[in-house]
């Protein structure tokens, strides 16, 4: 867990707000849940191995006078700290959903918490930026997503992401190609969740070590073995089959091809450059397999290429609403890496408000300092009163890195009229 | 703890917003803390009842199998959820004094939570909005804690709000001065807290049932019996001494008086219109004690003519930040009620962006509508999609109710060029 001074505030701040800002004109509604959920709730099996990090919360502090035995504090733990957005906003629609939308757009930009070991890039309270779409069955709710999601990248700045796709019901088919068994297929997703790290050759060993079905691994590692020259430029229904072995559905490889489709249609009516070559923004990946267990259909991922992982990612969780509400909802969501994102955008220059520094002598009045500054807020600066130090070069040279764009010194006498303001240069 | 739906989560991030962007006028910057301390510091003294009041946290959470005995929960449970935004402060600063400007203006926005019982306008999570200043011993603090908080009042709408304000330091005199000892001062302040509530008659009451010095209790009887027909208008060291028994420390004195005086001058100064008959924003009330035993200096509570409660307060605590840092710094804060506020805001008409609803049939194809919503968005817009109902009119009111302004039919044909906005009455 982590402080957060000034500088890095703001930026986190400013990031907040312009994603904010884009998922709202997308249509969005931001909504907010509590950080605690009820134990039971979070421990309901939909939060995969998150679930096993999540932070106990006890109704009341402990004391040793009032704690007698282990059993007590077990009743007292009937609460947990979120470890994501997504169980409580399934909570959040079966409690609310005669009130919301039939399609209901839902933003969700707050801290989760997991009991992490602290190490480097993992924190055990971070940020995360959620977009979720419940109540539309279609393609149309994974286009709005992608949309959105790639409109407030470029608005931070990043505007070369790519869409990394995939669908669980592609994957799940190309199991069943190969033979492996209903009741292997989570285990062998998790292996293949793994390809980038341990490649072709420790997943094929890995299955093996497992002891999936032989022939199904021994078909896995053929495929694995394709010859992968060709260039993927144009994204549709071809270059999905080509990554794919015979067999998949054509109703889903064209599902997944009018999505890519449309975000593309999007960004051109948007007004961005197209990419060279009639490329698309999206790429088939056969083999992504998102960790999460409950997704059920189109799943991506948001890569940057200045960075070698994700931004990002999501999709299609038809099943989970129906465990909290007893009825199936579709439902499919984008969740942004905020805290790695938060590292890659520079605050831009000049955005900042005009900012001016009062260094006041030690013997100026209250009220006259109350004057001056009222006078300068009045038209539109940000203000910091300062106290002159002896030397006065090394109190500018911080105020000019705190981004102070101009000063003005004031003695006991000053008033607005006379204050006279310089520009204070980041030197 | 509440859910937040779209409506009530936009207001509340509006108010937030405004707030914070006057708070950062002033020149003030915002930092943030991790929502868990350790439960060592929650529990150090500084957080009077609210202690009490603290959920604890447990490093991981807790099942059957893993729990064995009580000693093992308390060990386990070493954290707890901040219950204010102070003592994370004082912490804060310790850590990193050495980042921080000589005077240091710290903006805290967000959630505290306390195990409250469940009852009306309580919360076991809500919003802090606190400003503090730190390493500034003159009452230049006051004034621009106070001037930056009615500068975000009036930016909310709330422009006719009034400061209470007293001084600890007054406080201690006058219960000296009736003949109180030091040890009876903390309890009987927790009383005289109350005067609002049970009136003279029951401090009085209460101080006898509790044994106060009998000859001191008698004392505070007859000055609360003072005639108080006189009009309090100008606020200055006349009306000050005037609420006070005789022998008040005349720095004391002399020190609220300028806090008043710069109050008003910088309002003035900022173009607000003078008060009538030339009254102050500032009441002297020699009877407010705010309940925290931290406060060393002047106290200030902030009222709203509509509404009996306040709004927020606060006031200077010299010897906390030394508990932490093992030197004393001066500091002073205020913290905003917000949950009161923000039902006291009304989201004003108007400042909503362009919102267009595309009502579109069923069949409309996904790449179709993400274009007509792009070439929206393109202008500015607000986009909302919303899948065409049998009887249009209950879907068109509910889109005007969530504040869409315009909207247009979709058909699978409608391109850009042939969307035809129409206006959306709130009928």
């Amino acid at each position: 867990m982590r402080d957060f001074l000034p500088a890095e505030k703001t930026r986190r701040e400013h990031v907040l707000g312009v994603i904010r800002g884009v998922y709202r004109a997308h249509g969005f509604d931001e909504i907010e849940t509590p950080v605690m959920e009820d134990a039971s709730r979070l421990h309901a099996g939909l939060g995969g191995d998150n679930e096993k990090l999540a932070f106990g919360v006890l109704k009341r502090g402990l004391s040793r006078e009032d704690l007698q035995s282990a059993e007590q504090a077990l009743d007292l733990a009937d609460l947990g700290l979120r470890f994501d957005l997504t169980v409580p906003l399934a909570r959040f629609y079966a409690s609310h959903r005669a009130e919301l939308p039939t399609v209901f757009r839902a933003i969700q930009i707050a801290p989760v918490w997991r009991a992490e070991r602290p190490q480097k890039g993992r924190y055990r309270q971070f940020m995360q930026c959620d977009i979720d779409i419940m109540g539309e069955a279609g393609p149309l709710a994974e286009v709005e997503l992608l949309a959105a999601t790639l409109d407030a990248l470029d608005a931070l700045g990043l505007s070369d992401a790519r869409i990394r796709i995939n669908d669980r019901r592609l994957l799940v088919g190309m199991l069943r190609g190969f033979g492996f068994a209903e009741d292997e297929h989570d285990s062998v997703l998790i292996t293949i969740d793994k390809l980038d790290k341990i490649q072709a050759a420790g997943v094929v060993a890995e299955l093996r070590e497992r002891g999936a079905t032989a022939a199904a691994v021994n078909q896995l590692e053929n495929f694995l073995r394709r010859p992968q020259t060709m260039e993927y430029v144009a994204f549709g229904e071809r270059q999905i089959r080509r990554g794919l072995p015979g067999g998949a559905d054509d109703r889903v490889v064209a599902e997944l091809a009018a999505i890519g489709e449309a975000v593309d249609a999007a960004r051109l009516a948007a007004g961005a450059e197209p990419l060279p070559d009639g490329a698309s923004l999206l790429e088939f990946d056969p083999f992504l397999v998102r960790g999460m267990g409950y997704y059920t259909g189109p799943i991506f991922e948001v890569a940057h290429p200045s960075v070698g992982y994700s931004l990002g990612g999501g999709g299609r969780y038809d099943g989970m609403i129906g465990r909290f509400l007893g009825q199936d909802v579709p439902a499919a969501g984008f969740s942004l890496g905020f805290e790695r994102l938060v590292d890659l955008v520079a605050l831009r220059e000049g955005e900042a408000q005009d900012a001016v520094a009062i260094v006041h002598d030690a013997d100026a009045a209250p009220a006259s300092l109350a004057v001056l500054k009222a006078s300068l807020l009045a038209q539109g600066a940000r203000v910091r009163l300062a106290r002159r130090t002896k030397n006065t070069k090394p109190l500018l040279d911080q105020l000019a890195a705190e981004g102070f764009t101009r000063f003005a010194f004031a003695s006991a006498e000053t008033t607005p009229e006379t204050l006279e303001l310089r520009p204070l240069g980041a030197s």
